[in-house]
């Protein structure tokens, strides 16, 4: 770390030592206070002590630099030169606010302090001043009352009972009916309480209000709640907090005084029109308070509530100007905040605009065709994630709602799926291809991964900022939270709510738009996709250089993922195909079998059903190239595991319940992950792999001839460590492309290729691509053997690494770039050099994350593969990704 | 492959194409009889073709090159005009012996076809030449029962019938009462019978029948005997074999005739004596036959029986001048075949004799003492393997032997252990730190690992080259094979001999040296080593850089291990140590407590006896370094797993057992190899490693000052994956390094390292090593993650791999230097790139595989790690690995 020359950067006035890209160093507020002043708009003048200091403050145990305090001198002795006051100036007295400002906004962070610097004396100043001895009392109260709480820890609730004791004693009703003299009054218990309480004096020495009121900003950077906060989202502590000292300016002081905030365009939907509030003769707080009605700026239609437009013209007709130059300079929708002070405006405020991710979208699209910034900076603007938002699919309208509870709209979409109420049975029910709502009390990091499996979530406690609520958000999946009128039995598996129960397995839908809890499976309709959505995914498409594609194993996901724009399949999983009611009992009959033969009469079953799965897929992908991988789960998955499906299966089967039991129980695995499963599988049962091939070569020619553009097979070997595997099911395939190819008298362009997801893999690559033409990255089981962790067992301590600082991401949800992702770029460089047109993508749930995949563009796949609904996601990302790699960005 | 410029190499007379060192090219024998013919010895004349040969046959579907028929011709005239005879020849005819002879001697592959020239017209010129019809009809009709057996595929019973029922009905008792007329009328029955199997006569023309014998040497190289013992040694199809032609010489033509083999120095001991037998008057084949009654070379003290010495003084002197001879210019003892024809002496065979380990011992230490070669030869020569079978400890003399059941003796050495039926279970005992015999009725490639973990193998079925013979001597595991009287019950797990049962988990004896199988625990002594060995092993620590530390969790076995040389303990295992009665309780209440302060006390109960532990440890490597690996296995393995003992336990806990069961369930883990475990626990729980470094630290201090000679403990992590795991637990045990230093006031010299055992480790060794001050490579794990493998649930398809050809050999007993091996070598250079002087080690069961040692010392280890029994085995193989690495061998 580079340490700033001095810690303190003056703003207002004429010139300003700092700029908007000082963010780092002198937080958001400070950087854009000094990008104004430098912009030459009427900025009040004040100071910011930098966030370097903040990380000083702390390192050196909530100590100061020895030159902190005659920088700060200086700085005030240029705002008194600036208004002609000076603190404690009995008659002209500087009164200041003191702010903190993080490098983005950080809830739990110290509010403002305003009008530090009255006491005993200047207060009498401020009412000689205004000539309105109420408004300084009022003010010198409010002073105490924030500074007490904020600085000195005295609860605010006394101080409110101070004020109601007093009301009721004169039965007052409205603070608005006390006088300056009441306030006088008031003001002397004030202090005397807090004598009472610290055993000393509120502070009259301006001095020390003003060390008390920066060391409250810095240590607020470690409050609980500010902790937390940065936890959930990230954000390093060393980021820090700025302090911005400020002089006052009053929107309370007469008729042609007034505050207000502005937006420069519709933070709902980003149309170019102004938005925003302002109260006339108000105090800045007063926009907050709920007694307080603010006024539009510009009148809507239709209301006959007057606005800033028509009260204050003059000065609105400046503002108006002035947004335009704003909006120009920073290219940005931007957020204003102004105080118009005896008819003078001051701005207090500007910062980029948080919007809707449909208003971000749209902001993006016309500023780009406002020719304020390019096409790709267009892209560039557009967070990935929060396009999630906008492709989930809504309960259809015609649907008749039975509401089962009520929650907070907590992440945005529509889901169904069966009930579950634990991760574990959220993961077996998707080995099985069954969709999952997961249904907690609360949720904590150990429901991860069963949150990640899941198409919704849903609460019976917490709010917007729960657990839930954040990383449900984050991963772009639905979510209600605080259902509280659910009660949630874990050991019975069901949910009550008045006399309706649900159990697990019961399909229920949720509603992470309006916060419903539906009983029951309700048809679901797609996103309309906006214009500007279709205008920025046509840009991001002529910048991106990774191709996208979708996992999919069903012709629905297939379809929706096409639609948003997936260019094949990079994975499509056979074992779910298994699980049906009309194939797992020959399924079943094959693990069982012990000879050749038998296994072969039930492949042979299975033929025509598995082909007819193929054909419909790739009639939905005609033209475009679809990735299947072989079967690849441990058999035992497949048989049953309690005792009346066993005494069924037997009976099926006409074997022997006793010794089918025996023979399940011999088919046990330690550690199944590295058990007896993926081409292990095709090694020992050649005939599984044979029926899939020939499934998949006669489904490509006869979808081909149907609709006259024939997908390209890629068939994708799982779980090779050794180069003889692939060339063992290699060979197999090939044979049986041979063979159907005679029999139907067709060419057929197929592909071989490999999953790489063991490290010994990736390291034999050379080898391996000598067999392979193509290599697809499957990140899930790479990471789990690269770092020896079981993703379903991890749960029980990746809790106290995060704790402990061990860990910071979950590596399940973002690559691990330097562990995994060197073996990764291995592969990808010994695949490359023995096979250079070799082709090289992802196929892990990584393959939807935007982080993982600028890794993937930085090293040079082909293409990442995701789920239908992050298509449109990953396209972004990838767009952004060459765009910053070609440091455009 | 490069081809040879000719497929045929002469020997015989008095030069020859070839040389011993062409052993490759010519097989064993060819390459030696060659090398005699270069010395000057008589060898009947005769050549070679090669083993390229051999792969072409095969390569080009069973066809000979174009050249090789004019090669074979020209060698042929070669050999007549060495003996004045010709192929067919009616007054001299030309008799050819033909033999099979690869690299190494390969049961099931075609022994010697004689007197290949004889048809119905050589057989009389014979007989004229030779004076005695009988004895050319007798050797004629050898040569069609011989020939149709291996060339023409007759059975050899058909034969044996017609000379049966011949001499029935005669009344003929004796082969030997037959006469030269008898003969002749039997070979018309058997030219007969061939006509009748074959559809065409006995071949006549000896170019065929000398075509149809070369055919069949290299066909039997794919034979399924030959076949399976290549698999079972690891011998690769493409060595091939030669095929050997040479002229015939007769021991049996008159009373200065015989036929005879000598070892140089004995087989069994390796001392200096000349040992073999000779046959006056005798055909090479009577050698092996029951009724001969072979003479020695040298009359043995006592016996009566004439010696070759004596009967031929002439000869033998001569003989023995050329045993000389042939020892010196092979600097090795050697088995030597020859024949006498009319007073004349023929060498038919020299190579290195076959010998015992105790025997290969002191040949080897004496050859170097006689300065027939240097010490480092004599190291290179001794098989570490064959050093297992010296150092088995043996069954005490003075106990007395309780013998359950009697066997072959499979494998040398004897053990005691808890009786085990199945490979689950004894890894499962050996896990909780009991030692165990597994019994099977046979075992197969499943039972690899259990077997592995065993300390001894019985089985009902199977002899002396069974597959538990085979491996068992391969691990140097004591091993008794077909035990016939044994009744194994597996269902009920237990065996039974007459109306003696024995039941899974009791203790029982096996003495692999004499097949005894014994009733319980018996006294063992340890093997006496013999002087030669301690030569040896100086010798051997003379050459070797890499150190060799031992795999000891007592002091009994650390007493062991460094009576065999061990250098100090590169793995000591702590889990071991809780099983035991007297702290299980404590570390199951430590697993149950829910609160660190439960924990602390749990812990603070154990210290006293973990020190204990180490106390005893240190005291024995007093002066040497001691590695102890930090609680490692996943906490559940601790706690009880059926009703009974959890309502123990519980009861013991004074908790209720229902929510102990249920805790106990919530611990279970889908996959506990890569579970919680490892780091993750000291992690998750600090107070146990504050435990175990505390007792580590206390224990170096009062054991060093018992002994004068502080051990140096280092203390290594396991299963650390990213830095800041070993950065934890690192604190933690500096912390308690300091202030057991303070509190004893006492300087400790500790170090703190890790595992590498992950992939993700040897790919951030660079970063780890910052913290770590050794490497030891645990390539137990690091293979499992590495291939994706458990090896728990791999015998399940290793069996399938090895029959498809896809795997070679287990990576689970020699290192796969390829991805495993790289992943080391990546481990090795970053680790030492941060830290130079990092230490770094290999404690897997690799460690004392002689393959992997070599690969050790290769990437520059510091140190291997084994069991006790395998130092010596380990130090040898070091040695062998410098001299290999310096190709000074």
């Amino acid at each position: 770390m580079v340490l700033a020359s001095h810690w303190v950067y003056n703003f207002g006035g004429s010139e300003a030592d700092g700029n908007a890209r000082m963010r780092n160093l002198l937080g958001s507020k400070g950087a854009n206070l000094a990008e104004m002043t430098n912009m030459g708009l009427p900025v009040p003048p004040g100071f910011t002590i930098t966030t370097e200091l903040c990380n000083s403050y702390f390192a050196m145990g909530h100590v100061y630099p020895a030159n902190l305090k005659s920088e700060v001198d200086v700085a005030i002795e240029r705002i008194c030169a600036l208004t002609g006051r000076r603190l404690g100036d009995p008659e002209k007295p500087l009164l200041l606010s003191i702010r903190s400002g993080a490098r983005i906004s950080i809830p739990g962070m110290m509010e403002a302090i305003l009008n530090l610097g009255l006491n005993d004396q200047t207060v009498e100043a401020l009412a000689r001043e205004t000539g309105d001895e109420r408004f300084a009392y009022d003010n010198y109260r409010r002073f105490i009352q924030k500074y007490s709480d904020v600085v000195l820890g005295i609860d605010q609730i006394a101080f409110e009972e101070i004020i109601e004791d007093y009301k009721d004693e004169r039965d007052i009703l409205f603070d608005a009916d006390l006088s300056a003299e009441d306030w006088k009054a008031i003001i002397e218990q004030f202090k005397a309480m807090v004598q009472d309480e610290l055993d000393e004096p509120f502070p009259q020495d301006i001095q020390k209000q003003l060390w008390g009121a920066i060391s409250s900003v810095f240590s607020s950077w470690m409050n609980a709640r500010a902790i937390t906060y940065r936890h959930l989202h990230d954000i390093p502590e060393d980021w820090g907090t700025s302090a911005n000292v400020q002089a006052m300016v009053f929107g309370n002081l007469d008729d042609n005084s007034a505050v207000g905030v502005a937006f420069t365009r519709s933070q709902d939907t980003g149309e170019k029109t102004l938005e925003g509030s302002f109260l006339p003769r108000a105090h800045g707080e007063d926009m907050e308070s709920s007694s307080a009605k603010p006024l539009p700026l510009i009148r809507s239609e239709g209301s006959d509530v007057k606005s800033m437009e028509e009260l204050m013209p003059d000065i609105f007709s400046k503002f108006l100007t002035l947004c335009d130059r704003l909006e120009t300079h920073y290219m940005d929708m931007m957020k204003l905040g102004f105080t118009i002070e005896k008819g003078k405006l001051w701005m207090l405020q500007a910062r980029a605009a948080t919007r809707t991710p449909k208003a971000a979208l749209r902001v993006a699209v016309d500023l780009a065709k406002e020719g304020l910034i390019t096409e790709s900076e267009a892209v560039a603007r557009v967070d990935p994630r929060s396009l999630d938002q906008l492709l989930h699919p809504t309960i259809s309208d015609s649907e008749k709602r039975v509401v089962f509870a009520k929650g907070m709209a907590a992440s945005p979409g529509a889901a169904s799926g069966h009930l579950v109420f634990r991760t574990q049975d959220a993961e077996e029910f998707v080995s099985h291809g069954r969709q999952v709502i997961l249904m907690r009390v609360e949720t904590s990091p150990e429901d991860v991964h069963g949150m990640h499996v899941a198409r919704g979530i849903v609460t019976a406690r917490g709010g917007m900022t729960s657990h839930a609520a954040v990383v449900a958000r984050g991963m772009g999946i639905p979510c209600v939270t605080g259902a509280g009128a659910m009660h949630i039995d874990y050991k019975q598996e069901s949910v009550t709510v008045g006399s309706v129960v649900l159990r697990k397995g019961d399909l229920i839908t949720i509603d992470g738009s309006s916060g419903d809890v539906l009983n029951g499976d309700v048809q679901m309709q797609n996103p309309e996709l906006s214009e500007e959505f279709a205008t920025l995914m046509g840009w991001v498409d002529k910048i991106r250089r990774l191709k996208v594609r979708c996992n999919a194993d069903t012709p629905q996901d297939a379809k929706a993922a096409r639609e948003f724009g997936a260019e094949g399949i990079g994975l499509c999983r056979t074992e779910h195909m298994f699980f049906q009611d009309d194939r797992i009992f020959d399924i079943r009959a094959m693990i069982i079998a012990t000879s050749e033969e038998d296994r072969r009469r039930s492949m042979d079953k299975l033929l025509p059903l598995q082909r007819a799965d193929f054909e419909a897929l790739f009639e939905t992908m005609a033209g475009l190239p679809v990735t299947i991988r072989l079967l690849d789960p441990p058999l035992h998955e497949f048989l049953p595991n309690n005792r009346h499906d066993i005494a069924a299966m037997a009976h099926a089967l006409k074997i022997d319940e006793d010794s089918l039991t025996s023979r399940i129980h011999a088919m046990h695995e330690f550690n199944p992950m590295l058990g007896h499963r993926g081409c292990r599988l095709a090694i020992s049962k050649p005939e599984v792999v044979e029926m899939q091939a020939r499934a998949i070569f006669e489904a490509a020619v006869s979808a081909g001839e149907k609709t006259g553009a024939p997908v390209q097979p890629e068939i994708m070997v799982p779980l090779v460590s050794i180069r003889e595997e692939l060339e063992f099911v290699k060979a197999r395939i090939d044979s049986t492309a041979k063979a159907v190819m005679k029999e139907m008298g067709h060419e057929i362009d197929y592909r071989v290729g490999t999953m790489i997801e063991l490290p010994r893999a990736a390291l034999q690559a050379r080898k391996i691509a000598e067999s392979a033409e193509f290599f697809s990255f499957g990140t899930n089981d790479l990471t789990q053997t690269t770092y020896g962790i079981s993703r379903d067992d991890a749960a029980r301590f990746i809790a106290d690494y995060i704790k402990a600082g061990v860990l910071e991401q979950d590596p399940f949800i973002s690559i691990d770039i330097e562990g995994v992702g060197e073996l990764i770029e291995i592969a990808s460089e010994r695949g490359r050099f023995a096979r250079p047109d070799i082709t090289l993508g992802i196929c892990g749930e990584h393959g939807g994350d935007p982080v993982s995949i600028e890794f993937c563009e930085r090293v040079g796949l082909d293409y990442v593969s995701c789920s239908p609904y992050r298509v449109p996601i990953a396209r972004l990302s990838a767009a952004q990704a060459t765009l910053r790699r070609h440091q455009r960005i």
